[in-house]
């Protein structure tokens, strides 16, 4: 894999988290895969069930811009890897979200933390993204140090 | 992409779900990428934070694996895509799994349907898995056709 490549990706991936911040349709349309691939493209929102093809992820899409005032992602964890024509992209969305307003009438935001596997695929076009998948982190994080989750030995006796 | 190479990664996919079944720690180990991607590998287990690197994604199967007294697999919607030296597998796991006994005695079973991500790549030892991403379904199927399959948590219960 080439750092062009990387790159790449990596501005590829970026660009899906502006269209959403940004509510663009256009430019999300614009990053999904066409052509040939686009029947096979994938996308899992949230605790939603899949949703496969093109036309029904950008109609999921569509929904989710309508429904969102305000979001904002914090990516972290951020790992980028190129094998062929598939680009690899895996991070934390860290997400911040408006929620209306409370009864008092103030802006109400809420977060969390979802983790996130993209897949891009090389195409005419560049690198579009072929398979999403977002999975929200239900379970506490009780990482004590900063190399990811540590499993506790002494639960396994 | 040849049938042969679709139907080694569907058999490695399948393999993965027999390991978790059997509860057997030394095939999942085998099943896992070692070599120059171990630590490269990454985990996504339902609602979990991601688990990186070959070492913590085996002692979080361990974690699994000594705390789940039955399971069974249904998998349901398979895909699979072959791009050079990856295997792309998606497919809902539908799972049923044991929650030890009711105050009466019974065996208590529970249900649900989890979403999954499995990208395998082609090394020496065979089609291994590098990277698995699960997630939970939260959001009522309102799916009114009958492609793919409903759990319903009650008839579980």
């Amino acid at each position: 894999m080439t750092t062009n490549d990387v790159e790449a990706v990596e501005a590829a991936n970026a660009a899906l988290y502006s269209a959403l911040e940004a509510g663009d349709y256009d430019a999300m349309s614009a990053l999904w895969v066409d052509g040939p691939l686009a029947e096979s493209a994938q996308c899992v929102h949230p605790g939603w069930m899949r949703v496969a093809g093109r036309g029904a992820i950008l109609r999921s899409w569509a929904l989710i811009i309508a429904n969102t005032s305000y979001i904002q992602f914090f990516l972290t964890d951020v790992s980028v890897t190129v094998s062929g024509d598939v680009g690899v992209v895996t991070c934390a969305e860290n997400v911040l979200t408006g929620l209306g307003r409370d009864a008092a009438g103030a802006a109400a935001l809420g977060g969390g933390r979802i983790e996130t596997t993209n897949l891009f695929c090389r195409t005419q076009s560049g690198w579009q993204i072929w398979h999403h998948h977002a999975s929200p982190v239900l379970a506490p994080d009780d990482r004590d140090n900063d190399e990811g989750v540590s499993v506790d030995d002494e639960e396994l006796g």
